[in-house]
């Protein structure tokens, strides 16, 4: 996000740096070897939560540590942010698979989004005090309680926006807006096919799709999930797990699609481009078919590649069709990003969007909020709380969530067993 | 451009259909099987000036006939229209060759656009009148003084639009506008690289480039045309003939441009997507690099085709890119067509638009035309007239273009030569 390169993780550097757990591998330390260590004089003893991803694999990969560190030290740019709210992306999903390019390799602090409250501000910093509530962006490190974070990574929120919607915004917002008004020039008059209109995404690209006139949405998801989804503006809810959704699309536009926003992959890409009405864009966003079970599965990935669509220029112009590629993680730059905040800050305020909470996990959670967004059971966001769990508390969720508290609190239940108590310091680098 | 389906070219059909050559193949006669033939009683001998493809091969393939044929009978919806300008496409160089798969088979009449007066319309006619100044588009039968086409295929002229401007005007521009407003998106502040921009697509992108406020358009072209694509609207011209255009780009903007309209294809479709910021757009619109020498060179295509992009969807993810194929002859939305020419027409009453005309030849010139279209001498538009050479007229050209007269005129002089006279009728099916 800061510059034509791949900037590094900066609350993740920041953490691995300085923190004192004497077990703990040496991660990304080379990341940052320009930063001069502080002298132990200066040092005051500070306590740290962080999700840290410690190999590759199942759910229980990803472990809370508490860490006890100096004091961080704040450089010029720089602001220090008490986390309130974190996002959870489904690349967090491929990434606990190895399957995300863009992170470091683990031990990793992972996460790219959350929300909370500058506590301390560095030097040259004119535009953030603290106090300020702010929306944070990285490519990695974000699921800590406390943040050192460049100052221009942070955005101000609007008054009325909770810690949560803040947490929720920033990745799907950008992802639905880029991809919708800067690669498929959406207008009115305009169909779209989402897939995943309950997800992140989804519901993003939904309420965006709101804002232009006469936009047709077709949208798949679970049949349980179409009353909320048609609330939010889909115009056609198909039930992908019972019907195939490119007869249904025929059936009520035969011509097909103008838009085609494609977080799948693979054979859904190539039925996608074949939805594609002339002068039509299909957008490829994401793989979720890579991810099938809890850990990689090489065959679900072979197909996957193997199915992916690889067209010609030739075919392309006898079409009239655009194949498009989008990654926020490979968007560097900052000015677009920073534009495109403006932007989706305003339609809030504006009441033209408004990030849907599915669901709020303790960060000792962490491996319920995954299962929840694996096994698709969310409409709309899944967020990840810094504060210690308390005894007893629930999952926070929308009253539409609860419709599924049962099956979900089941399953909250066996995880527990298998992964003991998760509070406790691990830093194994299994 | 009348359905769903590819349509059938009404001119070309009615031509062929009832054409009294006794030596003229039955050409394309099965094209219009439902046609009933009309009554000898009827009939009204009628002389008719076509350009018609005899087979694949050199300018020589282009013949011009003076057919004898019975008057034409207008169906209903139909106009007659007396042809006074048509345009040259590269489309027809490629033709030619036999590298243009929506042509019919040879014998055939060329041209897919042209202006002209009507002189008689068909039942259920009722927004056009006799004596209204149209272009016409067709996918193919235009190259002929005198034509039957669906009234829908043809667009009132503004009072001041030439019958040169007007057929210079459907393809190129309809090509450059959906290209650069539908597909791409330009929009302020964004950068174009225009390929071939003193042909006319070229010159109409550039055009179209000026309506949208500081836009920066990179454009190639041989140096002596760089003053006139600079007063067009070129902001850099880039001499591709000395000059490798890629590191030109770069020096002046190292991260590239926003969007590329490629009529290449092959290696120099590669060396766009290259030259794509972030989020940019590659639009491929032909493959001149087929076209080397005056007949089809199997090298050429094969290096065209082999070094055709073709990318995996993950890849693009990577790069955030869109490519994108556009073929004006494939869009099968006639309501888009109709929009775009009101768009182009109000445009051009607003002087935000022009055609820009290098030369007009008579048919019996065709060869010449399509030599200095295929040897780059255009600036702007190629322009055939129906109407017959007078003795020891020259080609009619522009200012620009009778710098090159010299060079031209000894080329138009050989190839007379190795033609003969072209003036006869000849039905040869070569």
């Amino acid at each position: 996000m800061s510059g034509e390169e791949a900037p590094e993780a900066p609350a993740q550097q920041q953490q691995t740096e300085q923190e004192k757990q004497p077990d703990e591998p040496p991660a990304a330390a080379s990341d940052a070897p320009q930063e001069p260590a502080s002298s132990p004089a200066e040092e005051e003893v500070f306590s740290c939560r962080a999700l840290v991803l410690t190999g590759y694999g199942g759910y229980d990969k990803v472990k809370l540590q508490v860490k006890t560190r100096s004091k961080p030290q704040l450089q010029a740019g720089e602001v220090l942010v008490r986390v309130k709210a974190c996002g959870l992306n489904f690349a967090e999903l491929l990434a606990r698979q190895g399957l995300y390019e863009l992170l470091p390799s683990p031990p990793v602090t992972m996460g790219m989004e959350g929300s909370g409250v500058i506590e301390a501000v560095g030097e040259d910093v004119k535009n953030r005090k603290v106090g300020d509530r702010v929306i944070v962006l990285s490519r990695s490190g974000l699921w800590q309680d406390v943040v050192l974070v460049p100052a221009d990574q942070t955005f101000v929120m609007p008054e009325s926006m909770s810690f949560e919607e803040g947490a929720a915004l920033p990745v799907n917002y950008l992802t639905a807006y880029m991809m919708l008004f800067e690669m498929a020039n959406i207008r009115p008059g305009k169909s779209v096919l989402i897939h995943m209109a309950a997800g992140g995404v989804g519901v993003a690209a939904t309420q965006l799709c709101q804002t232009v006139p006469d936009v047709t949405v077709f949208g798949t998801a679970s049949a349980a999930k179409h009353e909320t989804i048609v609330q939010g503006g889909v115009t056609h809810p198909i039930d992908y797990r019972t019907k195939d959704y490119v007869e249904e699309v025929r059936k009520i536009s035969p011509m097909g699609v103008d838009v085609v926003l494609d977080p799948l992959g693979g054979s859904d890409t190539q039925k996608g481009y074949g939805l594609l009405k002339p002068m039509g864009t299909l957008i490829v966003f994401g793989a979720a078919n890579c991810v099938t079970g809890q850990k990689k599965n090489l065959l679900a990935m072979a197909k996957t590649w193997y199915n992916q669509l690889s067209i010609s220029t030739q075919k392309l112009m006898q079409a009239n069709k655009a194949i498009c590629g989008f990654h926020l993680g490979y968007i560097s730059d900052d000015q677009l990003i920073v534009r495109t905040m403006a932007t989706l800050l305003e339609l809030y305020n504006q009441g033209k969007i408004k990030p849907r909470i599915d669901s709020s996990y303790h960060f000792e959670e962490v491996g319920d909020a995954m299962k929840r967004m694996h096994e698709r059971l969310n409409i709309g966001k899944v967020i990840l709380l810094p504060e210690p769990k308390k005894e007893e508390e629930k999952p926070k969720s929308s009253p539409e969530a609860e419709d599924k508290a049962d099956k979900t609190e089941a399953r909250v239940s066996e995880e527990k067993k298998e992964e003991g108590n998760t509070q406790e310091v691990k830093a194994e680098g299994d």
